[in-house]
């Protein structure tokens, strides 16, 4: 925090000054043993009952894009935060900052997009709120969802479980979101159809979390595969080895991030995650997995190993072996 | 809605506008018996557990003002939300949409006001996000928060509940949030020391939902007094008499009002509320609240009558009467 005096871009782009800013300036006054978990959603125990809670802000832009948009986006991203806990999403907030002179048309098909979600992933919106800020204080709408499920009580979710050894799967390729979007900022159009990946996770969750085994979810959201295995093995303090070959991309998202400069191990997804099982339950949970059309693409990426204490190992096609740094930031902000 | 076909600054303000976008654009997309209630916050039912769940956008311009600051206030406003329906607020989420370049001893000065309002009230931050957003994409910092408490097992606190005879207690004087607000965004200064009353209600309200008689409860923030009683009235099909003598108002706010040009009936509060009270328990109600400092003004200001019906009416001090019309949007935007 010493280092910058301003918040820049990269603050909210899930790297490394992500980190800091949580762990530096909102840890330390907000210290309790719920939020120092740092999970995709908080655990709240009540007598009898196990609840998931999360929140995130939507501020993608543009607001309409292949594949979704900021009201699909903004439940398919609080729900999947909610089943990466392993939880039953149930319940949605929803608040709206809209930008004075927002199109009441596009408004609506915002609200119809929320709804549809709600259907698909199965959840109610019971609560809300709307803000109006003048004309320049916000590019177009910001949503904001919170979001409430259950948590079976034979389900406990937690980086604490993961040990060397356990495997790391994937539920199919990488890349989507964030290529979407920024060709269509960039206004770039490339052979083949890269659309968002944005998806409900919780009904494949929900059959995944019968077996036993499973260790710990994690959605590939802002910084993308890259960050979220550098974020689980530095919290950990296991080592993470991945096969390059076997994580799975595809042919377009690969030539779109060659031509932009991009890795594509730090693009955001919006319907990816991997799970950590243990070893024994490997083949049933890809089995339960690839039966879902959200997870026909299921691969194994690779494994948990002891050295080199709290990295991530990423063996290349052609033999050699780098370390995967945690980005700085996002490259792409206003992606989620 | 098809009067408009932009977002107007009034669609934010909580009074007519507001109430349409909701009624004709929200509610036929999201309809179910949870949000339909319109209560500050949804009432959700677990297996021997009923929770408040509430969430709000805090766009207040400017972010630090006497009184309180954008921080304090995301706090007890949420709080607030969840207290008006009888619940012991717990958790809390956060989540951030930043301006790049916002000076990060800003944010910790806000960080550090929000912990103090979550001691104060006595809950905790568990889960929360940070959004960055470009130079001129947000007004320096907006928050919104979501808020989680347990309702106990014999309150349920519903306009419902409501009926002829009924007493209408507010405990304190009117006005000061908004005219705090507004003094200092357009650079009055007056004789007199206006402050924000933004302050957590869930403790005076723990100790009053223990009488009964308390049919339900509202916080006066946008659209102020008058907003809350028309939208009470006309849910209920009831109409409300108010004494505008025993309205309390300190003197340097009614000035401020009369040099500005507003009826504080309108103007936002952010430490107010009233509790709507059976004939029998008014007395009661009265006595506990005046215990508490956030209650010592307390004051019965009208009853609930049949005539005219879904109206509120006020008895000037002059002795004459007229009817309080809900107004059309909030004079002043980003009040909250």
């Amino acid at each position: 925090m010493k280092r910058e005096d301003r918040i820049l871009l990269a603050h909210g782009g899930g790297g490394k000054l992500t980190r800091e800013l949580i762990e530096e300036l909102f840890l330390p006054f907000f210290k309790n043993p719920i939020l120092s978990e740092l999970g995709d959603s908080a655990v709240l125990e009540f007598e009898n009952l196990k609840l998931a809670f999360t929140t995130d802000s939507y501020t993608v832009d543009p607001i309409f894009f292949p594949g979704g948009d900021i009201g699909s986006l903004s439940i398919y991203g609080t729900v999947n935060d909610l089943a990466m806990m392993g939880a039953t999403p149930l319940y949605i907030s929803v608040s709206l900052i809209i930008e004075e002179g927002f199109p009441i048309e596009q408004l609506e098909r915002i609200t119809r997009s929320m709804k549809e979600a709600c259907s698909k992933a199965g959840v109610e919106v019971v609560t809300g709120d709307t803000k109006v800020v003048g004309k320049g204080m916000a590019d177009k709408i910001y949503i904001t969802t919170a979001g409430i499920g259950i948590i079976p009580a034979n389900v406990s979710l937690s980086l604490r479980n993961i040990r060397e050894g356990d495997l790391v799967i994937i539920n199919g390729p990488i890349g989507e979101h964030g290529i979407a979007i920024l060709m269509m900022r960039e206004g770039i159009t490339l052979e083949g159809d890269i659309k968002s990946d944005s998806q409900p996770l919780n009904h494949i969750v929900g059959e995944m979390v019968k077996i036993e085994g499973i260790k710990a979810m994690r959605d590939l959201t802002r910084g993308g595969l890259g960050a979220v295995l550098c974020e689980i093995a530095s919290a950990t303090g296991l080592a993470i080895q991945i096969e390059e070959e076997e994580i799975p991309i595809k042919h377009e998202v690969l030539s779109a991030c060659e031509i932009l400069g991009l890795d594509p191990l730090y693009v955001a997804n919006e319907g990816k995650f991997i799970a950590i099982v243990s070893p024994e339950s490997g083949e049933e949970v890809l089995r339960v997995m690839r039966e879902r059309e959200e997870g026909k693409d299921s691969r194994i990426i690779g494994r948990i190993e002891k050295q080199p204490k709290g990295k991530v190992v990423l063996r290349t096609k052609i033999g050699g072996s780098r370390i995967v740094e945690m980005p700085i930031g996002e490259e792409l902000p206003r992606i989620c």
